[in-house]
């Protein structure tokens, strides 16, 4: 069950350690409609300033992606190698230069081993057909300890089409970042302005509502190329089969959202925190994000203590409207704090049981408006800072 | 050498483990000129809300502040408690209530033993006079490894006067944030609308420079009492006296917030950041804070890794203007990057050196503008998570 008209290849190119698949191409066999969604961080990694440029044709046709470096902070010679790496595969497949993508993940501030780039890709390009979108998701891993790979169907027009999306996350073995790329493809026929705003809002919904340590990487990329070989009529907004699209494609890119959370480094907790009764959604969401990123929060979740005073504290300094006599405060359905303080009864028996689960939830409540917003996040482990401390020695 | 017409006295009152102070009291023979900044969460502990009603008169006699206990969430019994605490110290020492500031540390959450308090609070005015002001330092700690204390003398119109500060900082035992309290005493006569004015400023460049974990604790409380008991000339504003005065009230208080670094649970590493060249000295500020509460940049210190790509990146999400091809990036004085790439040579080696020693400097230098700003912190270390995940357990 994967999307027609593409194929795939992954090599060892010996960026990573022997023995692991660290260079891999998306080929779609006719140009693909493209949408895109880049790292807000001010750094961005060459592969990434590239992608922009070329990501406003909205066209696309091959993505090739290398694990185990990143080429951020790399300057001039970066860049160089970015387009050069591009040039290489455009070659190859035959297909003109601007509808590459190039993307990297792994140490930031080392320049690429060209030299093994250029033996690898023409054993990248010559594989295509042989290997699976499994092998991409394998061949993007670094710390990840699963490869993240997603599909669902749909149908328009009484055509049945696919969309499958792989992706890696938080966790790199060697490298300096955690950044997260998702690579998503689709046989559909979809109206392609309509198809990025699709894919903006979905992204937002997912991969903005994630967080392992709130470090916003220099190579953050999603792309989702649709290339409508599934032989559907042009989905278009505002119908039904549009809706249907934007489900689908939504369950395929949270789900990847989530394994990636569920994979975070150190990660021994899957928390969906829930902030409603906010003034507004954007409220809501910064008070999630700001109990999900807190030192002291994530590690009570590891520490499995039900600390519900920290969770407070987090969204008192959130920057939102708080009425801190108003709150009340839920693990899983268990009402840990009611009008800002202890509930009380056999709150603290029944809450340090939630705790002890290995996935749940904490929703507060403002009880101010109707503002709501979900975010998932892991808790902080010692083997986090095992990962981020160690990796060089 | 302490300022004249100040007592204090410290006692156990079992609202920590038994062998240890955790309620403390400063007395001021004479009413006493308050500068007090509290905590800009917008869940605040009971003291807190009841403090800053009280500060607006600026005049304050007694400060009394217990450990274990935040009395933070806590509801209207919380605010009971706070108010019945300053009530029986002000009748023991024959002083206005409004004169009495209150102070807690400790435990989220969890309703204040009152009988333990109502049977400390008498032995505590009783015994002023018999404690000095390292046992009030010794009372507020909680997973402080060292009391803070700092001291210095200045003179105005031929007169000494002495300025005094203690400080708990991050780190607590049992309780659940972490939460800096300060509390500085000095015999100088001062303008109180300058000193006012003066202690904001030197908070700003001080404990608002420094972080641990980036939780904004629902306590955090400076007060500063001037008494004049000294008998110098009133200070006033813009004159020789002022500047003299301002800049020995700095050196105490940014002693105090380096200590508090210091201590900061599970720190291996104090850590100086710099960020200069940037468009203003908020937006230095802004960026040096990005990198010093980046996880991934404090487990790096913590591994001892000269890992500059991630101090990059923690400027580029900073929500500032950055130009990366222009930033330059130190170690101490080793160049590791400049116009946003490896600077190469031997720095690999030097920034490790660097990297290896218990304190050092991070500067980065945008290229951009004249803003700059130093914040302190601390690395991230396995203890860090140990302290805040076992601590109940």
């Amino acid at each position: 069950m994967q999307p027609k008209g593409f194929k795939f290849s992954a090599v060892e190119a010996a960026i990573k350690k022997p023995g692991r698949l660290d260079l891999a191409l998306i080929f779609s066999e006719m140009p693909a409609t493209l949408a895109a969604v880049f790292t807000t961080n001010k750094v961005k990694a060459a592969p990434v300033l590239l992608g922009m440029e070329r990501a406003k044709d909205g066209i696309c046709q091959a993505v090739v992606v290398n694990s185990g470096n990143a080429n951020a902070c790399t300057g001039p010679r970066g860049m160089e190698d970015a387009r050069q790496t591009s040039r290489l595969v455009a070659e190859g497949l035959g297909i003109p230069d601007e509808a590459v993508q190039v993307s990297s993940t792994g140490v930031i501030g080392v320049q690429l081993p060209m030299e093994r780039l250029r033996s690898g890709l023409p054993k990248l390009v010559e594989g295509l057909g042989s290997g699976s979108l499994d092998d991409v998701a394998r061949a993007i891993m670094t710390t990840d300890t699963f490869p993240k790979l997603e599909t669902r169907q749909g149908e328009a027009g009484g055509v049945c089409y696919t969309i499958t999306g792989v992706a890696k996350g938080a966790g790199m073995i060697m490298p300096n970042m955690a950044t997260m790329l998702a690579f998503i493809v689709t046989d559909a026929a979809v109206d392609p302005a309509w198809l990025r705003k699709a894919f903006c809002q979905v992204i937002d919904a997912s991969f903005n509502v994630i967080t392992v340590d709130g470090d916003t990487s220099t190579n953050d990329t999603a792309l989702l190329l649709a290339n409508g070989a599934a032989g559907n009529p042009i989905i278009q907004g505002g119908t039904p089969e549009a809706d249907r699209f934007m489900r689908e494609l939504r369950d395929v890119v949270l789900a990847l959202a989530r394994q990636i959370v569920r994979d975070g480094e150190g990660a021994t907790k899957f928390v969906a925190i829930t902030v409603k009764g906010a003034l507004t959604a954007e409220e809501a969401r910064r008070a999630a994000m700001s109990v999900a990123n807190s030192s002291l929060v994530k590690t009570a979740f590891f520490g499995q203590d039900a600390n519900w005073g920290r969770i407070l504290a987090a969204v008192g300094y959130a920057g939102v409207a708080v009425d801190p006599d108003r709150v009340a405060l839920f693990f899983d359905d268990v009402l840990m704090a009611d009008n800002g303080f202890f509930a009380g009864g056999d709150a603290e028996t029944r809450g340090s049981e939630v705790l002890h689960k290995k996935e749940f939830t904490v929703t507060v409540d403002l009880r101010l408006g109707e503002g709501c917003s979900t975010v998932y996040t892991s808790d902080l482990s010692y083997d986090y800072v095992k990962i981020n401390a160690d990796y060089r020695t």
